[in-house]
């Protein structure tokens, strides 16, 4: 393991010359990961099962880059737990596909976080498990904190399995950290955007954009007075980066993302804006969208108090600058849009 | 399978001379149903990894009984999937065991119970996924109702994680039912009590009579103003059953108890009487018990609507017997106390 101890602005030692395992690296925030990873010097090593991470992510020639196509669990056992930080950010993301493969979701993000955590205890390396905002459920104590409670509907409604599931791994990973000493940490991901990231399962940005660039109608969800806070992937990676090389972080669920509101229809007219765009803003029932009884969240926004007291504080890429970003990676094929 | 169409008093068919496997089969709850199969003539296969389980919950004679000793996913690997009925209620149970074990408490509960579920759907087996009120958490809305909210603390209590991996229990069952049609039925369980029921992992009933029948103190955790409903296993019992062959509760979680609340100081006093003991009533913090930072329901108590519309009501035995039951159960050795 290489830290280095020269340190950057934020006193917060760099991860490089080291060997990173990345799970999920194909994915949209993993992608852009192994990007940063790469550029400082490291070998990453990538499992992704490409089911919703996609080879043309990672389309990058690198010496440094080995891609493990498979299973966490296949995966595991032909390679040697000889990394020096693991990021595990495979799972099974985004509402939508939630509600449409409950069994794969639930078995994923559970069974696959279990066998990562055995295997980083062996050498007790350093693990990041990505965790969501989605653990705080329906909770209506805004802004949100990392030691306030998680809200779910009942059983009944799908929907819920997915933070479920989530808030299940975030207590895998105390568990080993409580007892094993498992330097883990839990960053938890509110709403994170940007190039690469795909409108196929249900994310609202990039789906406002591919209608906006396409002159068909944006289509908002319920009535639009939602709101949520977006956070560019490039602000969230060298926040990721930084967590990882704190102490501070150890054993700790961290929020991280941006905590500027915008409501859903605003979203909608100012992509439609930014991109110059004739498109109709529309609207459509969520139980359209998600069948009978699908029960979402009216507002959320985390409380960054703790993120920052232990990386800092950085100027974020505003979110029109990002909705450019996101149209230009697909108008010229890099958003991998289908 | 067999369904005795000369239905019951309350018009439910019974199980009879059917192939019936039930998980947990020598724990408290799973003995006391293994008999009542047995009873009505029945093959019962049982697993059990004898975690909680003891052989001597079994001691029953009986040609129609199979033991099978291991975890699910090794015994299932042995067995046909030609059962009539599956009963699921191996678990890691007790909220003490699961701040002491939380990651075997995690992957018990639910890598064992996907296993199961994917077990019984080759052959669309009739399953009963056995949960428990701690899924409602912290909730403050009483009477529990099934469709509620489900509240739990922060992950960093790792007190919520039992609660959450039972939660996760029925999402995946859940999903089971919705996507393959499996007929699954989950009743949460509250506070049951009764003969063979052990004191060393954190039950409170059990803990009482063993401390009033030796002369010790009876200790109150906290200042015993929280209330609970307790219900005998002999009245769970017939309601499982019951549950289990009615079309009304398939795909449902129901609430299975008693709605009769008192307080665990009234608790500690009634045992005391009961069993005409001379023991002192002490009361130690609940910090002193389960480490700093615990956190407990005052309350806890189940709207019974849903239950009753599916099995109808009857007469329970009253808790002063339940206690003289235990206690009986204890005197002559079949408590299993150690």
């Amino acid at each position: 393991m290489t830290l280095d101890q020269s340190i950057d602005s934020n006193n917060t030692p760099e991860i490089h010359s080291s060997s990173v395992l990345v799970t999920g690296g194909a994915g949209f925030i993993g992608s852009h990961l192994v990007e940063a990873l790469l550029d400082r010097g490291n070998h990453v090593t990538v499992i992704d099962d490409m089911s919703t991470g996609q080879q043309s992510n990672l389309q990058i020639e690198h010496d440094q880059l080995t891609l493990c196509t498979g299973t966490i669990s296949a995966q595991l056992e032909s390679v040697e737990p000889s990394f020096d930080f693991i990021f595990h950010l495979a799972a099974a993301v985004g509402v939508k596909l939630v509600v449409d493969e409950p069994i794969r979701t639930i078995e994923t993000n559970v069974l696959e976080t279990s066998k990562l955590l055995r295997f980083a205890s062996l050498n007790k390396t350093p693990l990041l498990v990505a965790s969501t905002s989605e653990v705080y459920g329906k909770s209506k104590a805004l802004p949100m904190q990392e030691d306030g409670n998680l809200v779910f509907g009942s059983t009944e409604k799908s929907r819920w399995s997915y933070g479920c599931s989530k808030a299940l791994d975030e207590h895998l990973a105390m568990a080993w950290f409580k007892r094993e000493n498992l330097p883990v940490r839990i960053p938890r991901f509110f709403n994170t955007i940007g190039p690469r990231q795909r409108g196929s399962w249900g994310m609202v940005v990039p789906r406002f954009v591919v209608a906006a660039l396409g002159g068909e109608p944006l289509v908002v969800y319920g009535d639009g007075s939602q709101t949520r806070c977006f956070c560019d992937v490039r602000d969230t990676v060298p926040m990721m980066l930084r967590l990882m090389t704190t102490n501070k972080s150890i054993g700790k669920a961290v929020n991280v993302g941006s905590d500027d509101s915008i409501t859903i229809l605003q979203l909608a007219e100012l992509v439609r804006d930014t991109l110059n765009s004739n498109s109709k803003i529309e609207f459509k029932a969520m139980h359209d969208v998600y069948g009978d009884g699908f029960e979402d969240l009216q507002d959320r926004q985390p409380d960054l108090t703790r993120l920052h007291s232990m990386v800092g504080t950085r100027e974020r890429i505003p979110i029109a600058k990002t909705i450019n970003s996101i149209a230009a990676s697909l108008a010229c094929g890099t958003g991998n849009e289908q």
